[in-house]
């Protein structure tokens, strides 16, 4: 999609918005849950799959094993969004509680119990190589549809988006072209919040402990063993936007190019529209031996709208007592 | 656009959604107001277009004009919001305001003013024939998309868009579609509130006095000489929706469909959703010399969604406080 009224706010970039809203389940997810439920054996197939995650993870792998015709499993804590448990069933999944309290650990756990007793295939959110792949067709349909592109921006969290773009992007272009990952800075102002910047600044995995809190609740990933070597490599540069940046970008999505996006979805285009933005792509280097040393200018961006799956009510109380600065020029 | 979780409120029906929210000026208004300037010959048109429109229209003149490269004047009411002459003067338009309680006739006096001044020529929003028949290329390309639609359901206010689709989608299919509008109810419940079905029902023009106050404030039109006519002949019937209808299909749409439309551009989902659609789509016989006298089953429903022009803050002060009954299924 494109957007005038946006690309004015972009100084004058062209944006090509990859809408992940109008996906299959409302997010990117189904196309890593997708290409990992079809990669299986059969015989592994036939036992089932099953998640720990009450997002969008979740509801994708419910749908991609219905396409498949088998079974999903799907643990959420306690508390979850009962519209989250319901999309998951809605697919076919069977929905398993597990107690809140005892944090991801709890979650691994009753996983765990689930493949012991049916053998059914843990397929995990991001740190799998297929599921990561199956990311990476989102970058083959938007360099087929925009072959030119300067800059690819992608949201980060655990690294799948971000690993399976770059991968598909760097290779299809000959290195020519710019992934940058956009990650939330969170609501406190803790070094570690931004871990995906402080890993590949670090060059290790960063935890932030805890998870960081912000708008974006689908950006509070860790990145894994598999796609931090991915996005140390092959991703340009991370770019960290604030709390009102995500709101004022979910807000102008809707207000300008009429889509829903969750907060987590429009992080990318609040990256695009910072100050920082500017800086990073006009400093980075493409990678690729043909590529000039000169600084260049990101002219044409590809900007992934992640997914739209959000409740309404705290969205809109969101979006109400934000300033909406840039909402307003 | 497709999208199963509206089709399953909808009976099962097939929805092909025409979103209009993401025509150039976020709305429909743009074809008819393109088809208008772009027939004018050129000595008319090299003296400008006017027209007295706080709404969707005054905004698709002031583009239509700017693509020809001609002057617009577009007459606003005071206190009409500023940003919606801040739209029409971004696309070039001269917006001039008149005093808002001189009503309609003090809009047409500033109108033919400029008229009596410039040479310009006077573009209304629906009753001219140019007008309606650029919102006749809706049901063009919508039925070039999907050929085989049992009907085409659209809004109605003044019957420009209804008669110029009526007009299209009927000859195109030799009479066999059924064309349905959607009709608000309005808050209070005075007999003529619903003015297009009672005109309908009457066989004359029958005038809502004061317009109706409705929360689908583009729908608020009386039905013009030239349009009348049409929807007489070729509207098969109208569904007058009530005030929660039009919210909770808005916010069916922004929640399942994930698009941004004015409560407005909703009204045709809201008819489909309604309790009458079937017994209308059922009852009414298709024209066309070849349609059986049986009653028939609309499985292929075309929605127009006809706009996604609308202040946030206050469409989500009506959408909290609306119940949502049909957005909690």
């Amino acid at each position: 999609m494109r957007c005038r009224n946006l690309e004015r706010l972009a100084e004058g970039r062209k944006l090509f918005l990859k809408a992940e809203t109008f996906q299959t389940t409302g997010s990117f997810k189904f196309r890593g849950a997708l290409n990992a439920v079809l990669s299986l054996p059969a015989v592994e197939a036939d036992a089932g799959v099953v998640t720990h995650s009450s997002g969008n993870h979740g509801a994708a792998l419910a749908k991609a094993a219905a396409v498949r015709g088998v079974k999903a499993t799907i643990i959420m804590p306690e508390g979850t969004p009962r519209v989250k448990a319901a999309a998951a069933r809605a697919y076919g999944a069977e929905v398993i509680t597990c107690p809140r309290s005892g944090g991801m650990a709890a979650r691994e756990a009753a996983a765990a119990a689930v493949v012991a007793e049916t053998k059914a295939t843990l397929i995990p959110p991001y740190n799998h190589p297929a599921v990561m792949a199956g990311q990476g067709t989102l970058a083959l349909e938007l360099l087929a549809a925009v072959p030119n592109l300067d800059v690819i921006v992608v949201p980060i969290s655990g690294g799948g988006l971000a690993s399976g773009v770059a991968v598909a992007a760097k290779a299809l272009t000959n290195g020519r072209i710019l992934v940058i990952a956009a990650e939330p800075r969170g609501r406190d102002s803790k070094p570690c919040a931004a871990d995906a910047a402080a890993s590949k600044l670090k060059g290790e995995i960063v935890k932030s402990m805890p998870a960081p809190e912000t708008v974006a609740d689908g950006l509070r990933g860790q990145l894994g063993s598999l796609t931090f070597p991915v996005v140390r490599s092959l991703v340009d540069a991370i770019v960290v936007v604030s709390e009102s940046e995500i709101i004022d970008a979910t807000r102008l999505v809707m207000e300008r190019a009429k889509v829903l996006v969750e907060p987590s979805g429009a992080a990318a285009l609040a990256a695009v529209l910072s100050p920082e933005f500017a800086k990073v792509v006009d400093g980075v280097e493409g990678g690729g031996e043909g590529s000039s040393k000169k600084k260049k200018k990101a002219e044409r961006v590809g900007v992934v709208l992640s997914g739209g799956n959000v409740d309404l009510e705290p969205l809109f109380a969101e979006m109400m007592k934000s300033s909406g600065v840039k909402s307003k020029k």
